[in-house]
């Protein structure tokens, strides 16, 4: 850890996206010219909206007060389900919710702390998957009209434009969609949906953030083939990000005790969910029928880098996987893993270790520098105070975040401080292949 | 794939490790000056005892016999249960059982065919874990009498030891224990088998194989503390080899329905398991306890490399357990999990690529080539013909099992081929760390 947070009573409080009037002197920012544009392309936001979203509701995800503790929890994960049941007064679940979950300004005071010119933004997990069948069968799912789950997609992306714009080339969003069951048999409101995320309404939008959820059966469920060719046509990009980590059992008693925090949840649960989940996709053909979908991991593609050849070897070796090739009913892909890796998918430098770097690089190939893009999972993993953080003002604090120093580290340690290819990875690659720059001219990777 | 088997009807038919004198020609070969020696680590085998349980079984593990099909099968993995319910006739679950999983000259000519030097043998899993607590509900647990368990283990491993003898200097093993819930109430027997491990009963023991079920809750258990204690003092390594992977859950109705083969299960599932039982180990504070105790991970360590950096930028910001550390109760390691796999973790170079090779190297720190060493998993991961090998004879036929030529072109390709440090991997790291030829010199990591 870098520093710890002080609070600074100066330091006049912070609007949330409510107001957004840019406030004097929180004019864009121009990067100078020795040092390396940095964009964060993995930065969350649960905008006012969603903020309503999470109060109303009584299982995870929610907002609770618990008595004792100044700022309500958030409670996102199914590791904290067993915590929620029997909450413990000293240690209640979930985290604090402060202003850097929902203020703009909190967002561009530690962009500029952090030297970061550019965000894009995307509402944190779990996004609306609470409207649709969870794979969870702990967590109730709501019921809700299709109609609504639309307009709460609306409505959200439309709160991430405005802020965009009331900052002009420091902020871009990955928009959410409104996924569920009904998804498939409406399709003509999914496209209506989509498709305006390319018009004037959203010029800000510049992909779509993606559990792996989907319809609830994952992303190699086949009913999401017409989402996979709109967004192919589109030429929107997905973020893909993990919420569910791993069932509670994998972790143990100890864990579903709460001993370990949330360490195993997320630290090995989600780039876990996540690297299944391209496994699935990639195994049901995805990448061979959608050939031009691009495709973004969160946390530098979880542990896909280092699988990636023992999916390929295992199927080699799969014998009914083979039987299926020999009968002629498929069962082999058309590229390998690693084909589909160095041409399709790109991965974010969230990985705090260069150990972690140097697979996400190795994993694109010879252009894999080319394909990695800075990220800080900002405002998840704040640096520690009293109280977790709370009423600290996480962000305004005089030090940098240690979770976004260890990543930054670690690009400059494998790549170099100050080279092009670092450069590339802070943030040449972002402003290349999101195009987040049209004024510079976006070329397409 | 390097090549495809065929079948050598000239070559006698070999026989099992029941009838243990080594046939004429089977002389321990000497391995060439110009040559780097290569130790097979990761190398299992089911011997005549193990066989027989299996055979006596109703559900997993299992050998089941299926019209059509010469062999029997045999079924291992929990996410081959719901094909078990519901075995299509064309492909019925599991693998042909051939020679290869029974026969020590099977095995002998596996070696020659691939240059192996030594090889360290153990049993494959799920070893004698059906005696004890699954952690998945659906595999039905039998109740035994410790004795019986304990007198399972003591066959297995005199078994293994008489394979060892018969062929001096080419093969080692690593040992099963008999873990099941009343081991640590009876810690006089546990402590008996372990220690006769290192004594002139079993001279080619150096270790255990070890799954990460423990009793039934997990190597994170406290109750496993005497054991981890004993290997320690004894200077037995583990080899940690995962078995349950993940939930079938997780990867979801498609896999359930046996779509994608055994390729999520073993690929991803069994890395993910190792990382995260080793991720429970050390958050447990075993690694803490027991500086000495040394363990090598199957598969490279899973995801374990690149997820290190992860593990320890959670545990810098998980906010109940740096209240934990504040109150004076824990919640922090002594050392990092970095630190961890620089000193008591070794790793398999069992990757399948250079990406994960490099990682898994890295992961060491700067002696991080001299805690790799090479492996095969045979014989899992057979080159396919008709009917998945069946009667071909895997080991037997001409060329070299592509998954295991990847393996080794990793190492060349990683480290530069006839290298120093590829030989450290390929084989003088077994040797330095295993101590396996003790006429030579056991020097100790």
């Amino acid at each position: 850890m870098s520093s710890k947070n002080k609070k600074n009573p100066q330091k006049p409080s912070q609007e949330g996206p409510s107001n957004p009037t840019p406030p004097p002197g929180e004019q864009p920012t121009q990067p100078k010219a020795n040092k390396p544009i940095i964009v964060d392309i993995h930065t969350h936001m649960y905008p006012p909206s969603y903020i309503d979203l999470l109060q109303s509701r009584t299982t995870i995800p929610l907002l609770r007060s618990f008595p004792g503790h100044p700022s309500p929890r958030l409670v996102l994960l199914p590791s904290e389900l067993p915590l929620l049941s029997h909450p413990s007064p000293s240690h209640p679940p979930g985290r604090p919710l402060t202003e850097s979950y929902t203020s703009l300004d909190a967002k561009i005071a530690f962009m500029d702390k952090h030297s970061i010119s550019i965000s894009v933004l995307s509402l944190a997990n779990p996004w609306l998957d609470f409207f649709s069948t969870s794979p969870d069968t702990t967590t109730t799912t709501t019921t809700t009209s299709p109609d609504t789950i639309n307009a709460a997609a609306i409505k959200i992306n439309t709160e991430f434009e405005l802020m965009c714009q009331t900052h002009p080339n420091r902020l871009y969003f990955f928009a959410v969609l409104p996924l569920h069951p009904t998804t498939t048999t409406n399709l003509t409101n999914l496209t209506e949906i989509v498709s305006s995320l390319t018009t004037s309404t959203f010029p800000h939008c510049r992909g779509i953030i993606l559990g792996t959820n989907g319809l609830g059966l994952g992303l190699d469920d086949p009913a999401l083939d017409p989402l996979f060719h709109l967004l192919q046509d589109l030429a929107l990009p997905i973020f893909l990000h993990p919420h569910y980590g791993l069932p509670n059992q994998v972790f143990g008693p100890r864990a579903e005790r709460g001993e370990y925090g949330h360490v195993l949840a997320l630290a090995l649960g989600f780039p876990m969910e996540t690297a299944v989940a391209v496994g699935r996709m990639y195994l049901s053909g995805v990448f061979d029928r959608f050939p031009r979908l691009k495709i973004i991991l969160a946390h530098g593609g979880g542990a896909l880098p280092v699988l990636a050849g023992r999916v390929e070897s295992c199927l080699r070796c799969d014998g009914f996987l083979y039987k299926m090739e020999k009968e002629g009913k498929g069962g082999r892909m058309e590229r390998s893993m690693g084909e589909v890796l160095r041409s399709q998918v790109f991965l974010d430098a969230v990985v705090y270790s260069e150990v972690g770097l140097r697979a996400a690089i190795g994993a694109g190939g010879e252009g894999g520098v080319g394909r990695l893009m800075f990220g800080t999972d900002h405002p998840f993993f704040p640096p520690l105070g009293e109280g977790e953080g709370e009423g600290e003002g996480e962000g305004e604090g005089e030090g940098q975040w240690g979770s976004v120093v260890v990543n930054r580290e670690a690009v400059d340690g494998v790549l170099g401080e100050g080279s092009e290819e670092a450069g590339m990875v802070l943030g040449g690659n972002a402003i290349r292949i999101l195009n987040l720059r049209e004024e510079e001219g976006g070329e397409e990777s």
